[in-house]
């Protein structure tokens, strides 16, 4: 058993890594994800991109571990899923499909739980067995690491960070339908958010006004010594600070890890969530770690296929 | 295989269980538990009484599968400990220790976690592999239950459910030194605490007036139709209810299990919290069904058992 790939089912593209079971990327690349007819044709085309793989490279069947997937839905402990917001499928029993269409060993897992699970294995949380990640995009996203394993829960809806709720008083909605979820806050349109409201509650002097405001802007403003740009940075860490310190007050990680596209404003934005998770962390978890991710985009196809080995 | 021991030690009482394999609780004592010159006697002691019940009963070595023990500090998947607020224990290998006295295998979990456990196998989440169970005493407690097995963390210290921060107004401190943690509003004292500032913050008419305030006095107004009473139970239910809503969306259980004293108050709770719990689950918990614990004080040992099966 020396190979494995790992597979990132995406609502555009499917990225898909060919890897030696101990973790060195031999090759990577990325097809269209054909979403029409109800995604009928996603994982045929994987199957058959990944024999062409197969043959290109002449590995024999018998030394290959098997295929992880990360699937962007919640995914139960068989590999079934219920339903897909951008894949086009309903109710699909993902695993069982693709073991028949390719023959092999197939684990399926949630895309964020599995990007987890790849920073644990190749990137920021190597040789951890218990860890949080933070995904701050769009959304955010996350997956609880458990002695080495994504936490699923009963119904693959395990690790839905960004559906904390950390401020009762919120009258906006967010996009699950709840109110005050962490996702309004500290993803890159939250942090957008936080800075419109700011922007707008006085006239304060900021490099901020009169540019388009996104989290990027705000960092940048930050970093050039904006004044208004640190009081909506405390405000993106201390929801996403005290979140953190409840999460790891139940599930004590050994590390946090923050990833995603708000993530490359770097090491200055780390400070202030630890400062707010200190604040509030349980005695226990006062000196947890927090790091930034290192595999970016790859920690799907790490992770996934780590799920197999 | 046939039989195996759950060991319960507290600041008090040790209890014991002895168990077949199969969940059926044989017999059950306690013994006083020597905390005297740093607790040196506790573990002798248990070993002592396990090898006369075994002598006892007749029992041959061979079949007995070990023994389990819970423990009032966090402890690590080695089974050691590094402090312990009431057994007079500091740093401590109880597996080790344990295993070299009896010559039998030795599981080691922490005593909340592990009565969570003992719920699962033998109790309110029968059948369940993922569970939450929380602990209504004195304090809060609890213990996440992940694919069967509790969730232990990076230092031992996981499922400290007590110490989610739900209030970030509270200005009164926790005996954690934190303020606002669950514990503050929905143990037995924390519902004393909010009865008497309910009580003292205007003259409304109320059963509880003139009796001594007790998280029972307050569920037993409720149930004679206290209006007063019924707010404070309010109170505790929406800070209760919000906790679960979001330790669920992290950890995705099929069934949330209250117990403890508090719990005695009986179904009555249940609605209080699930009210709460409904308005700010995600949309995937949103059913997580809520039960009471029905193991009472046998949940320690059942679980503890269960640890070494």
């Amino acid at each position: 058993m020396e190979y494995c790939f790992g597979v990132d089912i995406g609502g555009t593209t499917v990225k898909i890594g060919l890897f030696k079971t101990d973790g060195e990327l031999l090759d990577k690349w990325e097809i269209k994800t054909r979403t029409e007819n109800k995604g009928e044709a996603i994982l045929p085309d994987v199957a058959e991109s990944l024999k062409q793989k197969i043959e290109e490279k002449g590995i024999d069947a018998s030394s290959m571990s098997g295929i992880g997937i990360g699937i962007p839905a919640p995914v139960d402990a068989k590999g079934i899923v219920q339903n897909t917001a951008n894949l086009g499928w309903g109710y699909k029993e993902v695993r069982r499909e693709m073991e028949e269409l390719t023959g092999m060993k197939v684990a399926v897992g949630n895309d964020a739980n599995v990007a987890a699970l790849g920073e644990m294995w190749l990137g920021a949380g190597k040789g951890q067995e218990n860890m949080i990640m933070v995904t701050l995009g769009t959304g955010v996203g996350g997956g609880v690491i458990v002695n080495g394993q994504p936490l699923v829960g009963a119904h693959g809806a395990g690790g839905e960070i960004g559906h904390l709720c950390v401020n009762y008083e919120e009258t906006d909605h967010c996009g699950c339908g709840n109110q005050g979820c962490l996702e309004q806050y500290a993803s890159a349109t939250g942090i957008t958010r936080l800075a419109n409201k700011r922007l707008q509650a006085d006239d304060a002097a900021s490099l901020l006004r009169g540019q388009e405001i996104s989290a990027k802007a705000v960092f940048d403003a930050l970093k050039d010594g904006d004044k208004v740009a640190e009081e909506i940075v405390e405000e993106f860490g201390s929801y996403l600070g005290h979140a953190m310190a409840n999460l790891a007050a139940v599930t004590d990680p050994a590390v946090i890890v923050i990833g995603g596209g708000v993530s490359k404003a770097g090491e200055i934005l780390l400070g202030y969530v630890e400062k707010y998770f200190k604040e509030k962390a349980f005695f226990a978890n006062k000196e947890t770690e927090f790091v930034l991710a290192t595999l970016g985009n790859d920690a799907g196809i790490c992770g996934a296929a780590k799920l197999i080995l």
